[in-house]
């Protein structure tokens, strides 16, 4: 097929352009010496454009390359879930247009999943949006909530959107680091990593309009305890805040951790947005559907943002997802419910990992939640000299080193952190366990050979 | 399944739960006096959550109502499009993220299809975006390109989302409307309104970035000709000023007229974004894909928008459209192809809703492309004293009058106006006649019936 695709666009005038293009390009000359002063981009981009994912991803498309990167499932999506898309594809009126706000047979079973856990009823239209991924839900919190001067508190590391989202709407971020107590001997647990409280209080002022949490975290892996929780949700109170609670990674908390929503804590529902994603839930990333959830006062404010910029959802998609949370929210005590049996699944290949890094000599931060664990690398002591971009930050090297060298891939966790704190983290890098054992065993065999090496 | 779905859901605690709200709703305090002083919404979305079609698809929600309102194809789409999302979901990898910008093998398609028109080979990486339906690239485009203080013209009546889009950049919309020429006697076509080629130049100046063109144009169904599109390339080119044409309706068009693509005009390309749609192509518009096609160095821009809003578009659906692509593309010379079917397909459709029309002593617009016809309703004399909001302008009360009366729908035509502005369109109602047979029957013997009571 590939052959008969390229017969049939003109490969002539291929050739034609790309002269027309480079000798426009070797004179130095822009198309249109006038047009250059006025057509430029818009304020607000300026300097967003650069993103990790557009890159590493790039890195990791050589298909020799183990891919331990980009959060991206390779285990299959539960059958149930890709069958029902089947389905749906065949019929004419879901393949239309549906509700602006989420598609009804969503929203609905959202609220009946979700009351459960607010203790509360739910209502479908008014509390909650149906969004273009947990992406498209930050994006209409911070478009619809956050005014230029506003100031907005982010945690360090964070998922890397957070900052150039909230600049976009001109506010100003306020970085906190997560910070590591000293675990000499001891395995070294994302629950090692916390917030100081005198700290994050010296962050919130009168300017403060939100903070971003993101519980479980992504890159560390941590779950937000009861007490920890309470210290944010008392400086929210206090200083009249916003919480944008990121909790994709809801359902995947592992033994001895328990997933606690801070808008179920008192004085909290009225100022939350809590943010789930279908990719996580059903490890079906590239559906891109998430959900914000909160009260109408809130809420409606996301909605105009949604209706000025993408209108509605994928309808097919919206369906096959709202007959899948049935299929779960049915037997969410039985262990072979997804929300349940993933986490179990994962649990083991979080603990391979564990392993496998420490065989190479690495201490791994050991992740309570999420798919993701990361390590200092630069214990492995790798010959950088030959990484040409010197001004890059230590992991990005790294990871450029071991996908060219090694053949596997990650993610530099300085990514996840502002330029001005990028060396706080710059030694770690993340790895993704949702892969499918066979994945695992290609890295394995990379790390065993790795090991070999260097002793 | 319905019954099963409420016996799960809590009912007692929503009982409990709308208790709360409305004895704090009979109090008129606010949840929290405290946090009702900050937390309020963005400026930049202040006053744009009115929305046409939120209000006229709740209206024709009721199934006794026969819809000709929101531009939502009941006909089949392609047997050969669903069939291809079918088959892809049931492939794991084609259910994970993709390529943020646009998946790989539909900017492909895209390149191969739109370089026969434009001449020239596309780059499908660099001058290709893959958006959440049209929608998305209007958004993008604004968004990335238009600045606080700039001015952008629109021309009325529009696609109701281009003046919120251009207001929540912080833009200026200079208006300017369609005319139409009298045309006693002769049908009423879509040609007879044309823009005045001095009031246009007059609206221009050194503050426009930006003008937004539809064409075949959405309500009137008016396919720009060469003439009339030169005449805006030209002030776009004296002016320095960028042009976004929405050509969603590229293939709707009728016997006699051509779409032109005012982008292959010389100087053009360099500054005008081409918005193209899935929905509107493949008769599936729940598929939420658009793109935009322009010149690197203005496509950038709306990647860079893309990567801070959403990141990437569903992937099931990118891959099963561009198969559908490849099979359209092989055959564009064969009447076959749904591009060159489903224009014949609505042509007959059309003349049928001009005779309904006509039938009803209306005297229909008849549009040369595009699937909407509109008519000026006030010549009916329907009573509307029975409509509560004697606010709101004509034909708004007119579409509640015939859904609730006659039960048919429509929408109002001043939707596509301005505040300003609605009175010189607020007596026409405008049709979709994208509906099978069935539907046009329904509305046929409404009509008829309604024929009958007048005589």
């Amino acid at each position: 097929m590939f052959l008969a695709q390229r017969r049939l666009c003109s490969l002539d005038s291929r050739a034609k352009f790309l002269k027309t293009i480079s000798s426009s390009k070797i004179l130095g000359l822009p198309t249109s010496a006038k047009m250059s002063l006025k057509i430029i981009n818009a304020k607000r981009i300026e300097g967003l454009d650069s993103n990790v994912w557009i890159e590493f991803t790039k890195l990791a498309a050589d298909p020799s390359v183990v891919n331990l990167g980009q959060g991206l499932p390779d285990i299959s999506p539960p059958i149930y879930v890709k069958e029902k898309l089947s389905e749906i594809a065949a019929i004419d009126s879901l393949n239309q247009y549906t509700r602006g706000f989420g598609h009804p047979s969503l929203v609905k079973a959202l609220a009946c999943l979700y009351e459960k856990f607010y203790q509360n009823q739910i209502n479908p239209n008014k509390e909650i949006l149906v969004t273009v991924g947990a992406y498209g839900s930050l994006f209409n919190a911070i478009q619809g909530l956050i005014d230029e001067g506003d100031e907005v508190i982010i945690i360090m590391p964070f998922y890397d959107c957070y900052e150039p989202m909230v600049r976009m709407a001109g506010a100003t971020p306020v970085f906190i680091p997560l910070r590591s107590k000293p675990v000499d001997g001891k395995k070294w647990s994302s629950s090692d990593w916390t917030l100081d409280p005198q700290e994050l209080a010296s962050k919130f002022n009168s300017k403060t309009k939100a903070i971003i949490l993101n519980t479980p975290h992504n890159p560390i892996g941590k779950v937000y305890t009861k007490e920890e929780l309470q210290v944010i949700a008392d400086l929210c109170i206090k200083y009249d805040t916003l919480c944008i609670s990121d909790e994709v990674y809801e359902w995947l908390v592992y033994t001895g951790n328990k997933h606690l929503k801070i808008a179920t804590f008192p004085g909290m529902w009225e100022r939350t947005i809590t943010i789930g994603s279908a990719g996580k839930t059903f490890s079906v990333t590239g559906w891109k559907l998430g959900w914000s959830i909160g009260p109408h006062h809130l809420i409606k404010h996301l909605q105009t943002v949604q209706q000025n910029t993408i209108y509605t959802c994928a309808t097919p998609l919206q369906e096959a997802l709202a007959q899948a949370f049935w299929i779960d929210i049915k037997r969410m005590d039985d262990p072979e419910c997804y929300f349940n049996s993933l986490p179990k699944e994962l649990e083991v290949k979080r603990d391979r990992m564990v392993h496998l890094l420490e065989s190479l000599g690495l201490k791994p931060i050991v992740p309570d939640g999420g798919y993701f664990i990361i390590a200092d690398v630069s214990l492995l002591d790798a010959d950088l000299s030959d990484m040409k971009d010197s001004n890059e930050p230590y992991d990005y090297k790294f990871v450029k080193w071991m996908t060219k060298n090694k053949k596997l891939s990650a993610i530099p966790v300085s990514a996840f952190c502002n330029a001005e704190t990028k060396l706080q983290f710059e030694k770690f890098v993340r790895f993704c366990f949702i892969k499918k054992d066979s994945t695992l065993d290609a890295a394995e065999e990379i790390i065993k050979a790795w090991t070999r090496q260097k002793s």
